[in-house]
């Protein structure tokens, strides 16, 4: 198979949902705009597509749940937002335009990403339940529509499944997860670095939410036990080596591929792989875990390639 | 009944419950005691209790429902952390005691809010869901058993009211409800006051989280819409009271009865009732709605006694 070919398929059933979704403009429009200009400012849609593939892996169909997926990317987008703020890493620079902040002032910016992170969770539940009176916007109604037509055909997938999603996506991306993470990473800039709090950092920042996504197919799809967990330790291997190979390129990379300056965790004194291990042994722990995670998916069959291919693809990766 | 003996029990059943959700430590300690920093700084709990209030008027227990009632108070104080931060209102002081960022740091800050916001979803999926997988952090287990244990009585809430629950709750918080309010609130300061601008930012910023909080009640007792929609309309008019009260408060109080500055609606130039209409006409305002709240709820009979005491109590309160 053709990895390239399979990730941009998948990107563009991602994309054409994201925009579908945020078609209808609401107001004030200002929020409307800072949230598109940092969902649609060329990300890759990794975790939407980690979420569809998975299911695939365990037999699933990835039109029929377009919407789980598409709602990871936009907590990836508000913790990118929140990232940037100046009160944190203070970026100028994402994905090579100006940060939201730049360009709709702080306050938008923070708004916008509580914004992006409260719609994921309308994104979430709002499937196939047409009864909700909520009255304030007139669009409402037709968006629920569009949603709950997305999914005519995926009948399968119960209502605790998707509590079950729900659960587990606010547990990756909360106080046990991703802003633990954040957290964590900003009280360590400038501390020595040291094996645990690092493990601590970039299990909670870039895996937890990583492996969330994974574990959506095995839970919509109502998989069994040994699927899930398989899942699972390929989430976090992949999860663990995707951070280590942003450290790398964040050091070797150059300012106009990555998007944003190249050097930023250095002059931030961010506690990194590289800055604990080296740049030759990071590397070779990214690919340790990226070896160990396509050998957890032995348990699967032909179904798996793309998230094996996928692995691959990640260390693999220049931007 | 006493109005004050009830709003007590009530907050003292939610207080309770809060504080064994938050009474195991997550690391770090520091976001961990953000978050408790302001979500015990002494909240009335309005809306949990709106939302136990209603449960009631619907002929349940309010015991059955504590989560998904704590659950509004987590998303209201976030939305205060993020409000008081410096690129919005900028304010030093929060029911007497000094605001988050003061404390903390503004990255601490926006991130315990981000916190509270994503954690209010894991409170309100995580019910009976024992068989979650999230591994990185030991006390969710026990976290998980306590609250599928305080729930055990509630076997007539369905995992599809739930979501309706969730759906109800992001978009009241989010784009469409009080996110929008709060950018609309930033984006008016200093204009010329107009009946349709103050009318959008009340709906959105204050009055679309506590219809929510009251439609939770016959949404989880799984009412008939004649029920669903009385109180959808005594949501409305004592949410918009509600902000027509505090904005009255904040010219008439003062500042240590309010704990906050008093007047700095007028100095940052805040589009409000009384500076609309003046004081004496926003009470009468606030008056007509709590009439009307109070009548649409005469398909109830006395089960829905409380509800009619909060609302003439939120007219009467001086903080």
């Amino acid at each position: 198979m053709d990895i390239e070919i399979y990730l941009k398929e998948k990107r563009e059933l991602i994309d054409s949902y994201l925009e579908s979704y945020f078609n209808v403009p609401s107001e004030p429009r200002l929020l409307h705009e800072a949230m598109k200009y940092s969902l649609f400012a060329g990300g890759k849609r990794i975790r939407p597509i980690l979420a569809l593939a998975s299911y695939e892996a365990c037999g699933g169909r990835a039109n029929d749940i377009i919407p789980y997926a598409a709602a990871l990317e936009l907590i990836h987008t508000y913790s990118l937002i929140h990232d940037d703020l100046p009160a944190m890493d203070n970026d100028d620079l994402r994905r090579g335009k100006p940060t939201s902040h730049k360009v709709f002032g702080e306050a938008i910016a923070i708004l916008a990403g509580d914004a992006l992170l409260t719609e994921a969770f309308s994104m979430l539940s709002n499937d196939r339940i047409q009864d909700t009176g909520f009255k304030i916007q007139d669009n409402d109604a037709s968006r629920i529509m569009h949603h709950a037509s997305s999914l005519k055909n995926s009948s399968l997938i119960t209502h605790h499944s998707i509590l079950r999603v729900i659960c587990e996506v606010s547990m990756a991306a909360g106080t046990h997860g991703m802003v633990a993470g954040q957290v964590q990473d900003i009280l360590s800039e400038n501390s020595k670095p040291d094996r645990d709090t690092l493990a601590f950092i970039h299990l909670h920042k870039t895996a937890a939410l990583i492996t969330a996504s994974v574990r959506i197919g095995p839970i919509l799809a109502n998989s069994d036990e040994d699927a899930l967990m398989a899942l699972t330790k390929y989430g976090e291997n992949i999860g663990l080596a995707f951070q280590i190979v942003d450290d790398i390129l964040n050091i070797e990379g150059n300012t106009e591929e990555l998007g944003k300056p190249a050097g930023s965790d250095e002059k931030m004194k961010k506690m990194t792989y590289p800055a604990l291990f080296g740049t030759e042994k990071s590397r070779q722990k990214a690919e340790d875990l990226i070896s160990n995670a396509i050998d957890v998916l032995k348990v699967f069959s032909s179904e798996a390639e793309p998230l094996r291919e996928i692995a691959r693809y990640l260390i693999k990766r220049s931007v």
